[in-house]
């Protein structure tokens, strides 16, 4: 069998059944250093405590012609972008990003000039939004890959506690989002299709804006988790796949309420038929997907900067993710890819 | 200018001066929660301290047709020497592996066997030679690569002092290695010259197994930086290049006498003319390079169950690295690439 023949999922799975049974023994040795591993798999990051405090890590991988495109995007962009993906999953932990590091595969035709400005995007986005690049490897490749492996942790007054987790999704609860959706997948459409769209108007530039440069929520995350929030995770592959995860970890379901995700204005206005498409399976518009009770989300509302939305309520049915539109129907989508929506009777 | 027509030394520090200005903020901001920079860059692995634990970090990446080649090693000595060669970095700071991360660029037609095989060595060097595997990432690449980022730390008790750097040799001190060298650079070069060998011979499988399945000196690393020993390094680029990073980050030089390298008979016997070469200027025999004044290496010498050799003696003369003959002449390569050595007069 092939690594094309199988799904990323099923590979994973394969490894952890490998990887698990081996790691007890070398986990206890590593109590002896001081280190407590708290969670390795399923989730945004790893936990581990050291002394008191406690600290996440997670790595992320951007590969060329796969996650970017050199035609497309400048290389601060590239940079800017390859440390947001790695913070925003630190944020969605309610942690803040500490120590990262990177390694670059390069092709030796790639700019000198062109790395600089790629390390000169990671520093800007360390440096607005937290972290430092404490070492690295360069590597020859013929593909061109950037890996960044970045650690966060808890204020040391915080507790384990605080740390938010996927799994922490509770029957009742109010989901919520911060900011909008579905403005990076446009963004990423109208590059891919660029005879669509006059690309000196403001409204695509935003968009395309949304993509290349998208912004990590470091702050709200550590804000909602010193608020109460338990569960969160933040939306790299969509909406409807990431909520799908949370909800499998939790053992929960979910209804979403289509009219109240949160969408651009400019989205709304250049895509009509297919923001709502966009907004739900669209993804790396880093935004926190997070749940908690009407008190708790009532005072984020009030006490955070951010916009955040109310879009939808756990329920009790496992696994089960439904999509309600404005008429209280439940919709789903006619076939794989979620080009459309159809109405479902009942 | 191309990343083809720089050095990789010069490109790196060209990023240290975009990098380090920025990161000074933030590492402010780090402070907070808890974690404090020690050192990022110059070492094996950047060091940082979190409450009373030294941490270290190191990221190395294998590329394939630069790294390594699928049709000389097996999937599981490929995972074993990811891992042993991040461990080697942490054992050379003295520390042991504790957390790592794993990053995959997989190519569609890759058999899923062949991962899980990875794994299996990746997990089987964990267990046997300290850390564990906590989270990852797997892309999609036209060209596969394994990326492996690597926490260690010292135990609890030990102080931050006990890490061994670079920058640590003393004019005086006995300069020593771990094991015998050269053998892993000879052989790859069988593996690339498979005409010369016979392949059932075992002094040849010896040198191969030497290359595809080293081992990492995570116990002795340790035990050195108890005894008192300061410096430290792994021998993964080859004893010259090696020794002159840590001599020019120590500020000194060092004598090597060529007679006193010690070398695996299978390698003196195959190689009767080349085995100087290959111990000098041959790598990935992940050996750990050290100094100490006469004292600690005897004591070194008693108390451990590892071979240790005294190979030559730190001097004042700054980064002046002299390779001495059994004669007391010194010797310089004639070209580029060690091919050969030239009796120096005087």
């Amino acid at each position: 069998m092939l690594v094309s023949e199988i799904s990323e999922f099923e590979l994973i799975n394969r490894i952890q059944k490998i990887v698990s049974p081996q790691n007890e023994t070398s986990i206890e040795s590593i109590k002896k250093l001081g280190h407590d591993l708290v969670l390795s798999i399923d989730d945004d990051a790893a936990v581990f405590k050291s002394s008191h405090t406690s600290n996440v890590v997670t790595t992320d991988a951007l590969v060329e012609n796969v996650h970017f495109n050199l035609e497309w995007t400048t290389f601060q962009d590239l940079g800017w972008k390859s440390i947001i993906s790695s913070q925003s999953d630190i944020a969605s932990m309610g942690c803040k990003p500490t120590f990262a590091t990177i390694t670059l595969g390069l092709r030796p035709d790639l700019p000198v000039d062109g790395i600089l400005q790629l390390y000169q995007g990671m520093s800007k986005a360390c440096h607005e939004l937290g972290g430092t690049i404490i070492g690295g490897d360069i590597v020859a490749s013929e593909t061109f890959f950037i890996s960044v492996t970045m650690n966060g942790s808890l204020p040391i007054d915080h507790t384990e506690r605080q740390i938010l987790y996927r799994n922490k999704l509770l029957p009742g609860d109010l989901l919520c989002v911060t900011g909008t959706l579905g403005s990076s997948a446009a963004g990423l459409h109208i590059l891919k299709n660029p005879n669509l769209m006059d690309f000196n108007s403001s409204m695509v530039k935003n968009l395309i804006e949304s993509h290349l440069h998208p912004s990590s929520r470091v702050s709200e995350g550590a804000k909602l988790a010193k608020l109460g929030v338990k569960a969160a995770m933040d939306i790299s592959d969509g909406l409807m796949t990431d909520l799908k995860k949370m909800c499998s970890s939790s053992n929960v379901g979910a209804n979403i309420f289509l009219n109240q995700i949160p969408i651009s204005p400019d989205l709304k206005i250049l895509f009509p038929n297919d923001w709502i498409e966009f907004a739900v399976s669209g993804g790396e518009d880093y935004e926190l997907l997070f749940s908690g009770n009407e008190k708790i989300i009532s005072l984020a509302q009030k006490t955070l900067n951010t916009q955040i939305n109310i879009i939808g309520k756990i329920t009790s049915g496992k696994n089960n993710v439904t999509l309600v539109d404005s008429t209280g129907k439940s919709v789903v989508p006619t076939y794989n890819g979620w080009d459309h929506f159809k109405s479902q009777e009942g």
